[in-house]
């Protein structure tokens, strides 16, 4: 496709009606897509904040997506909601096939996870799942809402860690805390002199 | 202390103002705590949800505390806001202070990851650090805000991915998202046959 794109923009930052809530709020954001495309999202904030292929080695696949909450490039695992007529297993099998193009299997599904415990109740379950990548370099067509944009990252998993630290030192790129917990966590059990 | 305690109860879950969000909302709950007094919290909820002592081993620390959000218990590691005059560094040792009445020593810092991309713009870092604990049974004194009520919770490095498991099977307890990450990528580290 031949259509013209941009760095991503925040136009504006608009508080919503939210006067009863002391240390939170709602915010919506107007900003311009990769396509030029004006678009909004919502977000909750804290109102206090201080300073402050083939031979190819054992990988896992991440996605880099532009995210108006934080106006930065999220390095992340594939991620979604899971619809009401559909179970966890089902969702993370569609939400991989539809942004990585992959069809992948299931693993394994761990039990219910806080996803951040002291600001919001929303919690999430992590499913592990293999795929086969394939042998030449064109990469399988995703299944893009309409103002997605989602870029596809093999990341060997010897060098899992230390990507995750390059991309932070990034201008304009976060990594999501769960994925650099994992990585974190790899590491960790690989170096420490005690286990 | 004989202060009378028990189980705490959700009585009402109050929509706060938020005519103008589609996919997310306030809400302010109004709770009753383990001394009985009746406390209120915020909290950024989705619209939409489907159905869906010496000689010890090398060991790390935990809490337990009860989040209204969740109206769970939640597992997790020490962790807090940073204040507007001090560093993430200094942030971290207080609040490990705080919540566990250890002293504590830092030993590294990771970069600035995104909490919930998806959902909120809140970030954080994780700091690594080293504590001895005491010779005796006894625990330090902690530095609890008025309503807090943490438990600290004693885990060999060996055993944390099942304890968490475990924990996950109670009822009303949930293991926040980036301490199960970090214990998963432990375990995916020592058991793959990749690495």
């Amino acid at each position: 496709m031949s259509q013209k794109t941009q760095e991503p923009v925040v136009n504006k930052l608009t508080e919503l009606a939210t006067q009863d809530a002391k240390w939170i709020t709602l915010k919506r954001i107007d900003y311009t897509d990769q396509t030029g495309k004006d678009r909004t999202w919502e977000v909750a904030t804290r109102k206090t904040r201080g300073k402050a292929g083939v031979d190819a080695p054992p990988s896992t696949l991440v996605v880099i997506q532009y995210r108006p909450p934080l106006d930065a490039y999220t390095v992340e695992w594939p991620a979604g909601l899971i619809d009401a007529d559909e179970t966890a297993e089902e969702a993370a099998v569609r939400e991989f096939k539809e942004e990585t193009g992959y069809d992948c299997k299931l693993v394994s599904m761990s039990p219910v996870q806080a996803a951040d415990p002291g600001m919001s109740d929303a919690n999430m379950k992590m499913a592990m799942v293999e795929v086969q990548l394939g042998e030449s370099d064109e990469l399988p067509e995703q299944r893009l809402d309409d103002g997605e944009h989602i870029q596809r990252v093999v990341i060997p998993l010897a060098e899992f860690y230390d990507r995750l630290v390059e991309y932070s030192k990034k201008d304009r790129f976060i990594v999501a805390a769960k994925l650099f917990h994992f990585a974190h966590g790899m590491r960790f059990a690989q170096t420490q002199k005690y286990m």
